[in-house]
Formats: structure tokens, sequence, C-alpha cells
């Protein structure tokens, strides 16, 4: 699978990701309380910022619509807020509110023409760009953001591990589609959760050397919460579920079982206690702030067509490029089907997820990496 | 019109701009020795770029495809070789070459993703962005650009002027669609002349903010040689025929006589005085160079197919937003049917039309504007 092309479902249509993501939505709006007192807290705009040349903000991961714009948003008017008040400041007074400069950070592959005209539509009180390529790499000049964000994005993986494809290793993972689903090897999921370690180093790496010495980044990302079997999520469900509808496609051959087996999905699910140590590990940031957000009204997930379309704006172009354009109404219909009647969305001892805000400030001295 | 619609032919299929632009692509070619020679000489990197924090380069009007990406290239072949020549410089010896950061501007509704997927796929050695919106505001913050180049996009007004639909103005335009076309009144040729004026000046104004003291901009663009008519131009001759297969369809009742009076096409052909003049006038720039480039091969033009290929993937979307999406397969039929006969095409006489190419340098001492 090309990671290039991993992309939520573009335009605005009744299918797209833009009006298919309350979700992520309500847990950007949960971020903004804590996000705002950090940012007062934590921005030493005389440090990072001293002469008051434009303040560079990014949205890594930012996909198309509305949620990326309100993340933006939130993080301009805190910064504001901390600039008018330092204005007061005796003992620097020089220092007024720069210009901003916003970056919008997606894969190539990513409907970059549909979030232009949706930010366009709102006349933003700052500079607009879109920069496209994987985050897993460098994609800004050195030292040159001020402040990174990133929502629910770290949990796509920059490929899928080989070895999980590799009919000779431990951890092939055949006849299913993730290392959550019901029956995989132990083995499937070191390899994805080896992977995310090197996902989440390279992730911080290239920031570590783009957020200037006092940088801030806020993360928000979707854990499994620490001690729960993969095989007990939400999503271990979802995923079984999808993959059975796969399987009896399969055996219908409507696709072949090669086809099959050669799929993965690219998600990771890490703990909180997981991702805490690996940024701890790496030591180019201060974690400032790591808490659990609250989770989305259960409205929101127990509806059937609501969680198949959730699914669905998520994963339907993963599927289309693997098995072709003709198969996901069907595939998506099937998902409906069994996912009525199966215990998933109504009982709450699968509540074992959690999205966590994490909130990192760029060490100003270190020597590692980039430097 | 929405001027915000203005873009070339998206896509790479048959009809896109990013496969019929051989013109404009000769242009950039021919400017590239001028180019290099003016950067070498007129980069003041010590001055414009003195801690060698990322050096900015903006495309104006880049649409989509490979024109701007050669164009881009050209620079900073020539930006780089102007670093490494200051390498060796005694008194210097800490400018280092900085990192590239590419800004790819259109209108918001250019194909931006389309010129995403090519520019990745060439692996350029510079940080690539889009950033959309009209260059005839601001579009960057103040002093962050160290370069900026726009070819074949100022003759793009920024709006129709009114008085050109107003049935009460002498500058009203009915049944045609330009100045240029056989049997407008001077009063419209003034009217675009002055909505030009507006236009440049707006630019320079933008630009003079955006631009680091120093910084310098390239301009392509055409013009109609000083003192000849506008009637006497080969887009005259091009626009009067296209406008005539609209009234033929306009007089077999495919549109209304309303519709095609409350349609003109927004392309201005100033003259190398009138620019020149301009330019001079608005006094943030020094002109460093003003020069007639090559005309490109005359193959390019005179085969038929290819003419109205070209034609059609710059106006076609003005078209079609205009008038609807069904009329302009017949209208590009009747276009190559006409222009078959016409004379065109094959005579010397009409060639009164002439690339220009200009270099200017941002003023470092200048009270206007946006100081």
């Amino acid at each position: 699978m090309d990671s290039q092309k991993i992309h939520m479902n573009g335009g605005d249509g009744p299918n797209s990701y833009a009006n298919n993501s309350e979700y992520q939505k309500q847990l950007v709006g949960y971020s903004k309380i804590v996000m705002t007192e950090l940012i007062e807290q934590e921005l030493d705009v005389g440090i990072i910022n001293p002469d008051c040349s434009p303040f560079c903000v990014a949205d890594f991961g930012c996909s198309v619509g509305g949620n990326t714009y309100l993340a933006v948003q939130n993080i301009i008017e805190a910064v504001e807020t901390k600039y008018k008040s330092n204005e007061q400041d005796q003992e620097n007074p020089q220092l007024q509110v720069p210009e901003f400069l916003v970056f919008f950070n997606d894969l190539v592959h990513n409907d970059f023409n549909t979030l232009f005209n949706y930010i366009h539509g709102n006349e933003p009180n700052y500079f607009t760009t879109g920069i496209p390529g994987s985050f897993y790499g460098r994609v800004f000049p050195k030292a040159f953001l001020h402040f990174a964000h990133s929502s629910m994005s770290l949990l796509y993986l920059s490929r899928i591990p080989e070895e999980v494809l590799d009919r000779k290793s431990a951890a092939w993972n055949k006849g299913r589609i993730h290392y959550s689903c019901s029956g995989a090897a132990k083995e499937v999921e070191a390899a994805y959760s080896n992977q995310f370690r090197k996902d989440i180093q390279a992730f911080l790496d290239a920031r570590a050397q783009e957020l200037v010495p006092g940088g801030l980044m806020a993360i928000i990302t979707l854990t499994i919460l620490d001690g729960v079997l993969p095989s007990d999520s939400p999503m271990a469900l979802n995923f079984t579920i999808l993959g059975s509808c796969l399987q009896d496609m399969a055996n219908m051959g409507i696709m072949s079982e090669e086809k099959l087996d050669s799929f993965n999905l690219p998600y990771y699910y890490t703990s909180p206690m997981e991702l805490e140590t690996l940024i701890e590990t790496h030591g180019c940031f201060d974690i400032v702030r790591f808490e659990k957000l609250p989770t989305p009204l259960k409205q929101v997930v127990i509806d059937v067509q609501t969680a198949v379309l959730s699914m669905r704006v998520v994963t339907e172009q993963l599927f289309q490029q693997h098995f072709g354009k003709d198969i996901t109404e069907e595939l998506f219909q099937r998902y409906a089907e069994k996912l009525d009647s199966n215990p998933v969305l109504k009982d709450d001892k699968y509540r074992t997820d959690a999205s966590y805000f994490v909130f990192l400030k760029r060490k100003t001295e270190t020597s590692k990496p980039g430097s």
C-alpha cells in the first residue's frame, strides 16, 4: 500500500469526511479551554518571536473541512490574547500582535481544493497556505514554526509493517485486516507497535527541527487505555466485523483470498503510557500536559447509520485503492447489517478507548536531532 | 462575473492546461538565461537574508503543471549559484545556501490537487506550499518574500469593468466579448485600460509590502506593441471569431441575446510603454530590465488544432460559468471551423503581440506603501 495515498473522503457530499466528522470536531472543542490556558502559560512571545515576524502555525494531518479551521481559530485567538496581554507589559512594550501565516498540512492526495474553498469561504484573519507531504518527514524549513497542531492523525501509520503481509513471518495476518481483529497473533500487534514507535520518532524528529526553540505543539490522539488488550477495544469489534464482511465477499468469489490477505488497515491505537514513554524517550520536548479528554457524546456513536458513515469516510479510499471502486457500496451495506445486530454499539464494556490531549514544548537546549 | 473563479482547465486530460501550455513554457525557457544573469547581478544575499533563514520564493498565478515547476527550478538554481559564489567570499564566509520554501499562488478555484501531485512527482529539492488567493491583494505577511515571479498572469483583470456591461454607458460592449473585437467603441478599451491600471497598482502595492527590501521580482507578460490598435492584434481576430460563434449560437436560440451581452473576457493586453510607465509611476520598484522575449516557435501557433486547444484551456471555464457546461463543445467546434479559413494563423502582419520580461527590485528606501 502506498502510504502517500491515505486520505479521508474528499469533496463535501453525503459520504465526505467534511460532513461526517462530528466526533473529531467535539474533541477539538474539548481541547479549546485547556489549549488556551496552556498557550497563555507557556508561550514566551519575546523569546520565540522577538522581532514580531509572522507567527507560523501548522496543522499536521488537516484533512478537509471544518475541524482544522476550528482548531486553527482556537490557536490564533489564544495567541492573539497572549500577545495583547504582553502589550501591557512595561518591560516589553515593543511586542505587537504579529501577522499569522497558517499552513494546512496533509498527504499529497488530500483534497486541498475542497479545503481551500472551505477556509476561504470563512474569510480567515490569517494568511492561508496548504503544504502537502507526509508529516513523518520534514515538510518545513528548520526553526520555522511557532506552533504545531495535530488532531487524530498520529494513529495513521506511515506504512503497513512488512511482516504482517509476509507468509513466512509469525506476524502474517492471514484473513484479517487489522492486528485488533479476533484471532490475530500477538506478533501482529508487535509489528504494528514497532512501526508506530518508528513513526512517532520520525514525527518528533521532524517537528523538533521545524519548531523554533520554545515552540509549542498540541496533539490529540485516540488511545486504548493502559492494560486493555487490543481485542477488547471497540475498534477490534468494528474491524473484525468489517473483515468478516470482506471474508464473506471473498468466499462468494467477489475478490480472491490472496487479495484479502494482502490488505491490512494502517491504524495503530497506542496506549497513554506507550505514547508518553515514546515522547519522554525522544528527548526534544517537555511534556507540559498529558490528559484524557471527555468522551464525545454517545449518540454520535450509537446510531448505526452514523457509525457506518464515520467508518466509511475514513476507510473507503483504502478499500477502493486495494480492492477497486466497485466493492465499497456492498461492503458498507454488509457492514451496516452486521453492526446493527452487534453489541459493540450498545455495551459500555467496550468503551475502552479514550482521546488524549498532549501539549509539548520544544526544549531550548538539546543536542538532538537536527542541530 | 466572480473574478475568484477565473482559472485554467484543471486535471491532466486532453483539454487540460497542464498538457496544452507549450507556448507559455517556451517563454519561461527564454527568460531563464536573462533571469539567471540578473539574479547573479542583483541578489544581495547578505542584505536580504543576513541570517540564512529560509529563502522564500512565490510564483503568482501558477496555474497547474509544468511551467510553474520549471520557472521555480530556474530561480532556485540561480539563487543557489549566487549563494555558492558568495561562500567563496572572504568577507562573508558565514553565508551558506539556505533552505528554500516555495509558495505556488493562484486563485482559490485553481486545481491545486493536480498541481501538488505534479510538483511532488518531480521530487523537488525545496519545501512546497500552495497559497490560494487573488494576487491583486495581499496573500503574504509583510517583508516575507525574497523572490516573486509571475508569468502570463497579469493579463487577467481582477474584474470586468462595470461600464462594459452597462446599457447606459458609452462603454457598453453589446454583442462583443472583448474590447479588441471588431467594432468595439474606444470607450470599451479605455474602461479595460483603466481597470488594468488599478489592478497593476494593487499588484505592485501588495508585492511591495510582501517583498523584503532588496527583494526581486520577475514578470513575463504578453503585450501589444506600442502604437498598434487593439483591433490589429491577433487576439482581436481570435476573439472576434470566437464572439461571432457565440453570436451565431445566440441567433439560433441556443442562448439569449441578453446572456451574450452580459459576457466579456477579462483579459487586457497592455503595451510595453503603458506597463513601464505604470511601474515607474508606482515608485516602489527599480526597473532592472525591461526587454522583449523571442516569439515562441511559429508551429506552436499555426496548427489549427493546437490554436483551438490553447484558447480552450484558458477560456473554457469562463464560458462554462456564464453560459453553462453544455455549450463549450459546440463553441470550440465552430471556432475551429472559422479559424481554419481565417488569415490570422498564417499572416505575419497580425504578429503585433510580443512577450516582455520585466525584472524589478524592491527599493530599500521609500515611504509608500505599507510602511
